[in-house]
């Protein structure tokens, strides 16, 4: 499986593929090809310390498109609409969406488009045959990063495609200790990415830092 | 401190009834003041063959809100509204809300009032003084119920009232191995109460029973 990273080079994206690219072949996109390189040639570095082989190659977020079967869109929810608009090719391919509507009020809040979710307003930007799913939203970025970690969290996932779903969660359980709980149809989407405002709001009243979730 | 339970014959209020009135001071209200006297009478038996000491006293919801000194709205969100029209005396009571406004459409799906939540109708329609928190909105009547499980949960705390907040964390900390977190203003209760309609998914997309959260 390839996976490919559009915006692979921002915190959450950066740490996907240092923890993906040990398991599958991991191609991250950037706006700036150079800058995709660079972040790929420091993550090998790192993981080749650790003694960990991988596969990172780093192009364009149109490339990162057109070489992956699966697309992780590890965008900012503000550059979301702007940044699709540009890029094109999702036809068949599965979409991962772990972007996160929210603002930094006087708390973090969830602040969701008029179509009720990101992954909602992604559905209405790609063509019909793209293969949507909701996941990831919930793991900090230092979380992905920090490779010495097990990263021992849940990860409730949402899509209405039930074998683009199932595969999306067999990857969630090959890594690291993430457990994949399937969280009903793409329609659901919002109760995921409420979520992640809600964490930060428990991280920053109880003093604590990146906190995540387990259902049990 | 006293504890009154308005809706303490409901499957939620009667299993909060169980775990806290070792440890409490608990009144069961109901509308029918026969059947608050059933559940206590119940209710002691249950506690009584397991060893355990308890207070437990049936009244009317009314009598439970003017005798306790912290007041759960043990409600479906759906007779919200109209109960608390009938009721009155919340004058600087702790009123705690683990409401969930939502429906079941195709999956569970979180639908709040024009408010935003149910803490914030709460809110609109309590006397200003009235101490709301948002609190136990994901333990499931089963879990409750089920004395001999212990309830390792992680327990989403909103509020504006800091004094009253920390007192709801505070009898949370004491009801088995419940872990209280501070999650925020009430304003912020919308992504607590949101919570369960997603758990409840959880718990149906992958054949489980009574899911809940911990955070960490």
């Amino acid at each position: 499986v390839t996976i490919g990273i559009v915006g692979g080079t921002g915190d959450i994206g950066e740490g996907m593929a240092l923890r993906l690219s040990p398991v599958f072949e991991v191609i991250v996109g950037s706006r700036e090809i150079e800058k995709a390189r660079f972040t790929c040639d420091s993550g090998r570095e790192t993981l080749k310390k650790r003694g960990q082989m991988c596969s990172l190659t780093g192009v364009s977020n149109q490339q990162a498109i057109d070489d992956a079967d699966i697309v992780i869109l590890a965008i900012p929810f503000k550059h979301l609409a702007g940044t699709l608009e540009t890029l094109e090719g999702f036809e068949e391919k599965i979409v991962i969406s772990p972007v996160n509507p929210m603002e930094k009020r006087d708390f973090f809040t969830f602040v969701p488009p008029p179509e009720g979710s990101a992954a909602l307003l992604i559905k209405k930007m790609l063509p019909p045959s793209a293969r949507i799913c909701t996941a990831f939203n919930t793991i900090a970025a230092n979380r992905w990063k920090s490779l010495d970690e097990e990263l021992s969290y849940s990860v409730p996932v949402c899509g209405d495609d039930n074998e683009a779903k199932q595969e999306v969660m067999g990857i969630i359980n090959r890594i690291s200790k993430l457990h994949a709980f399937d969280a009903g149809p793409l329609g659901g989407s919002s109760m995921v990415e409420s979520l992640t405002p809600l964490l930060l709001n428990i991280a920053r009243y109880n003093k604590m830092k990146d906190v995540g979730i387990q259902f049990r």
